[in-house]
């Protein structure tokens, strides 16, 4: 690892993101004392606040997003201390030099975090470069989107990486700073109990579910553009993906651990135009009802028609010797019945029951990382029921729960993003996505695309509240499979 | 399985087992209508009660060996009814007519259940089959001691042969009717995970204790003739042994589950003169502290000299394909610092750990099957201590309690004895010792005192109190392995 950088950049410091996300993460470092106690935090916008505007602005942020139990007045007044602003409108250079003026020297190390849309990526870091914000000890942290398909991904990483070398740049992926996502890294890699079964011959299948209930919310513009498969299968999903499949690092480093995942991306059997209809099913929810109460549909809400895909289901196959016939079955949509976000891994059940004679039923074992509404990691077992099996031994499934909240009750859950912000900060890629993963991402979510676009196939109408069309249902059913709801 | 019985005759009615286990376990199962509904039951010994004195020494024990919360007066009036009793002194046949009448035809179903001092086996089953109570419909529980040697054994079983088939004999371990024990065959056949791991390569090795605080207590003529090795090793200890080591059988019957149990105890390396010195370790308790209060030594409660071992610590291996080089590594003993039965299973660690240079060590996953002082299956893994990892990956083991309270809150916990009454009055012999089994227990036990005899060995002292001779802690540590405590 690096040295720590002694300034913060926030580009894109007034918006939602830096508001809910961003800045709560940094107050919640800085009130525990993991921030380099030295560090300055320079926000930027194109609003034209001043240092106290600003402060007064992230005061406000902070007292509405971070729980009243985590505020304390003297560490919330430290962290404001820290923290100036300069307005920036990157198409004027001339706000680049003023920003380098406020920002100094970047000798001893400064991190950019960059929060703004796509379309200013490219004067941005031009206007960094000429500034002197882009020297040896800069790193930049980018957060989605970074393109919407591999063309544009590439002018994107082209345009970065004229300023900024490969091992600077900490692409953002935060289900990658969840603790949850990292304990799969754990449980897999620090118990033996769990490879021998970890491959074809053990695992019957994996589901990936990531499910929400709101619909389009204020996100008209971005959403209608991009749809289910690039907003949520593109980066996150085939994240978790790769983690669940990836063969052993050699080491818990970023090389080592983005070689792996790389790897598994390069692996997926590509759905093609000849797979497209019968490995990947695509919705768009229509009217129907939330939690009780009506809400429109997806048209209803955007104003006009569209043919953008709110759910999608995938069967997707990894072609190497670990995985070969284990389906990975992924789905994700909006006004979903509930909001639930987990990878679900089937075992194989037991060759034979010795128990058959005996009325026992035996359920294959199951792991069940869940990342939404609560984090946590649950095992399933199968344990003799107490009692005398008079009438056939009772055998029952047990869940284990291996993050309980009570095996680490000293831990306070922490926001993805204090993570990721820390490890920018001090130099660690690992948690960060590597420019060969998305482009591999990509080049399988643009193959599916085109796929669909070459059958003409349009999404198929759910109603809101349900767990997608019918033919998802289908998707795994013909397996044998049932989604884990 | 069989008919059900529908009479049950109680050998050594008013003895120390039958006050404490076996008329609470009848009462017990009577309580909560599992006995046959018609079941009557017979008390036998030599004390000259008639039915209503045998009633109320029956209530006696009742009310003294079942909790209050159990104790129902419906239900314990209802239970004495069933009884009676008549006196028999095994070497008067005519005790044996009066019996028989007592318990009239046994056409429709008999279970005998001796619980007398071996020397009057031979007189007793004599006694029974004269008076025509070994017919077809008759099935006879043997509680231990069976003999103290292999020659012993043959001879009882001989003779009780001669009267009843092996399929009638019900041989009485009473480890087996623990809830525990049996949810070890759930957890390793019920479940596909933990197979691949339950061999050479998956388990580093297994360690099965049973320790007890007290001393010698009232058992002074039995226990210094027999000592540690066959009063525990020889039946319980083995039997679990076997449950850990056998291959899955077809079926959870009594043919298939102990034709595998007793491949194992033929597959046990003998411990032969050669060995004797190396792989076993004998002790002898002298004065100490035990819970806080001095005790005396072994020999001040015996009243004379004695060579009896009161500990024994063994390292076993079984020469097959599973097991080639796991130690299996035994200790039991008397006065030792708590008691505790368990069988603690040590998988291989992971072979090469991906955290190293971020300074978390891993433990090897461990699962532990504790029959005293409580019932619980526990499995240890390692998971990751949430938070943000500054100096190093923090991760931890967690224990995870497969058969905890929790996950069974509505079956109370039951005796052992009560399984084992009632698989004998309905006839399965599952959990029954067959004779095969014992005598390839004295087979492998008997060579091992024989190495002793051949080498003069004699118990080391120990102090009460502290876990055995410190030879003992040499035997595991010479390996690298240390006894859980």
């Amino acid at each position: 690892m690096t040295a720590p950088s002694e300034k913060l950049l926030l580009f894109g410091a007034t918006g939602d993101l830096s508001q809910r996300m961003l800045l709560p993460s940094l107050y919640g470092l800085a009130a525990d004392g993991l921030l380099p106690s030295g560090l300055a935090i320079v926000g930027t916008a194109r609003s034209g606040h001043d240092d106290a505007a600003f402060r007064a602005f992230a005061e406000q942020a902070l007292r509405r997003f971070v729980p009243s139990e985590r505020l304390d007045e003297a560490a919330l007044g430290g962290f404001l201390a820290r923290i100036g602003y300069v307005p920036v409108d990157a198409s004027r250079e001339g706000d680049f030099a003023a920003l380098a003026e406020k920002v100094g020297a970047t000798d001893r190390g400064l991190s950019i975090f960059l929060s703004t849309a796509p379309s200013l990526f490219g004067a941005t870091i031009d206007g960094l470069a000429k500034a002197g914000l882009a020297g040896e000890g800069v790193r930049i942290g980018l957060e989605k989107p970074l393109g919407y398909d591999m063309a544009s991904s590439r002018e994107i990483n082209d345009a970065v990486g004229s300023v900024f070398p490969e091992d600077r740049i900490f692409r953002i992926d935060h289900y990658l700073g969840k603790e949850t996502v990292q304990n799969l890294l754990a449980l897999r890699f620090a118990n033996g109990l769990f490879e021998p079964l970890w491959r074809e011959g053990g695992i019957d299948h994996v589901q990936i579910t990531v499910s929400e209930t709101v619909g389009l919310e204020g996100r008209v513009g971005f959403y209608d553009g991009a749809g289910a498969l690039r907003d949520m299968v593109q980066n996150h999903m085939l994240q978790l993906l790769a983690l669940v499949a990836m063969e052993p690092p050699a080491r818990f480093d970023a090389a080592a651990v983005r070689d792996e995942k790389v790897k598994v991306f390069r692996s997926l059997r590509p759905i093609d135009r000849a797979m497209a209809a019968s490995h990947s099913v695509i919705g768009q929810y229509g009217p129907g009802a939330v939690a009780g109460g009506p809400v429109p549909g997806y048209v209803d809400e955007l104003g006009k028609p569209s043919d953008t895909e709110t759910f999608v289901a995938l069967k997707a196959n990894i072609d190497n010797w670990r995985w070969k016939g284990v389906p990975f079955y992924l789905r994700t949509g909006k006004r979903l019945p509930s909001r639930q976000s987990e990878i679900f891994i089937q075992f194989k059940g037991v060759p034979h029951s010795i128990f058959d004679g005996r009325g026992a039923v035996l359920q294959p074992n199951k792991l069940i990382i869940r990342l939404q509404p609560d984090e946590n990691v649950r095992l399933l077992l199968m344990a003799k029921e107490p009692g005398l099996d008079r009438d056939g031994i009772r055998l029952r499934e047990v869940p284990l729960d291996i993050s309980m909240p009570n095996a680490f009750a000293d831990s306070r859950r922490r926001i993805a993003y204090e993570r990721l912000l820390l490890d920018l900060v001090e130099g660690d890629q690992t948690l960060f996505v590597r420019r060969d993963e998305v482009e591999a991402q990509w080049e399988w979510v643009d193959a599916i695309r085109d796929g669909w676009a070459a059958n003409a196939m349009k999404p198929k109408a759910y109603m809101a509240g349900t767990w997608g069309p019918s033919a998802a249902i289908a998707l795994t059913e013909r397996d044998g499979v049932t989604w884990h709801d």
